[in-house]
């Protein structure tokens, strides 16, 4: 791991992920340009391509190739990228800017994002959908994967529950259960697909899936501490927004020290879970020590 | 023809299809309870069926079992109804009301709304992938004829485009691009789905396609004409509501008489689509007649 330059390594995916995605996605002049245009808005404004790099990780940690992976790794940065469109709207967490930019409806209006975020979780579909299947798996399995870990028993569970929650005192148990449907659900799907695409064995997809899921909790859990320790410079972003917006958080709910000490044991899990590729996971794990390494 | 009962054809294929949709969807106690309250709230908020009956009756003029379509009607129901909670909502057409019910965000508030509306677009694909796969089209061509049905440059390009002809003074040709994508698609679609779901021939397919294009602009020709020429009463929902909307119509572009000359020439192409099943196609025939020749 020493070796594996991740830097690199991101830079000349995300590029090709960027690629990748301005080639599936219709044209900004096609008609009707406002949609096209909304769409690309938020899909090229700078987000980390955390899930696109996850699958194509995992592509990787399975001895499959790029090639194959793209599709599903752009179709996932398609599905996160409506839930944060729709997120941000006035009748759901209201948000005017996102990563330093005007949010969607800000720029294009209220009807005009909601029908981009609707495009989106639309063309996700089809792009994974057109992707070429694997001997193992074929569109039927990837579509029901991405289908479930974005329906709503998980990703759109997480953000109903996360509604719900704001300004009520809620549960360690309940916090759980919406990180591991807000963040958790589509980063397991995001390996998983990744593990698909390279037509891994059921061993294999077994350990991406707890792989990916601790590393979402863990992730969840490095966001809360990060958002009552770090100053909003430190973060690029609003620190101390999930206290302002009543937002219980595991801070707020268990302390600063024991939320520390329940970061390290998800992380621990999730490093425990590439055990079984014997050091051929080098970008996955990269990956995971750089997000639960992070400090904004 | 003459013979053919669409009545009862229709009672008896509603109410399978109504079981059918309880029993693919999570039940309303599923956690989080709140979001498939609010999915199941409109999904039986008493809609006609339409699509479901086409995808079905297709199926049937294409010799194929009720059973092999069924999953395909209710995924195209579950797009049509997604479309409707977000076509209602304040920052679209903002409508309070719908068949005679409070629209899904006046009960369940804005947010659950989109994301009600969110969770069916999303189960419509998972349904569509789980449906049996038929000897010419396996789930990949299904979700891909959905998918770009519902898509940015059909289904969706035709809600921006009435999004932003409101107000506006649009051409005959710019209101047949509004039609073509906001009702053609996804009733060519239906019937496409219909007959892939029989492994009907490529002649078949491009058949019913011809028939559901026609008949989906035929509809929206007559939806105009009725918008003027019937009360309230009549039509059981808002008369005139087009001309208040400064929505443009047919009639408001060329007059009522050609209208009706232009809805004749529509169905009578949608009758000629069905002459290569040779009678086989009474179901289709039945309803496009149903469709074409009500007063409501």
């Amino acid at each position: 791991m020493s070796r594996f330059d991740l830097a690199s390594w991101l830079t000349a995916r995300t590029r090709d992920v960027d690629r990748a995605l301005d080639r599936l996605l219709p044209k900004a002049s096609a008609k009707p340009a406002t949609i096209h245009k909304a769409m690309r808005y938020s899909l090229f404004a700078g987000g980390k391509r955390m899930r696109p790099a996850l699958v194509l990780a995992a592509a990787e940690a399975c001895g499959g190739g790029i090639e194959a992976a793209m599709p599903l790794a752009c179709a996932v940065e398609c599905i996160h990228t409506y839930s944060l469109i729709h997120d941000d709207l006035p009748g759901m967490d209201n948000d005017d800017m996102r990563r330093g930019k005007p949010t969607n409806h800000k720029v294009f209006g209220e009807g005009i994002a909601i029908l981009a975020g609707d495009a989106l979780l639309t063309q996700a579909f089809e792009i994974a959908a057109s992707a070429t299947e694997s001997k193992r798996y074929g569109s039927r399995e990837i579509v029901l994967e991405i289908a479930k870990a974005s329906g709503s028993l998980q990703l759109i569970a997480g953000q109903v529950a996360d509604l719900e929650g704001e300004g009520r005192k809620i549960s360690r148990a309940q916090l759980r259960y919406i990180h591991e449907r807000k963040t958790s659900a589509l980063l397991a799907c995001s390996v998983r697909l990744g593990g698909m695409s390279a037509g891994c064995t059921p061993a294999q997809l077994a350990a991406l899936t707890d792989f990916g899921y601790h590393v979402g909790l863990a992730f969840q859990v490095i966001d809360d501490i990060l958002d009552v320790t770090q100053t909003s410079e430190e973060l690029g972003k609003t620190a101390g927004k999930d206290v302002k917006a009543g937002k219980a958080t595991y801070p707020s709910i268990v302390g600063l020290e024991k939320s520390r000490a329940i970061a390290a044991q998800l992380s621990a899990k999730a490093e425990a879970a590439l055990k079984p590729f014997r050091g051929r996971a080098v970008a996955l794990e990269a990956i995971s020590d750089h997000l639960l390494r992070r400090k904004s």
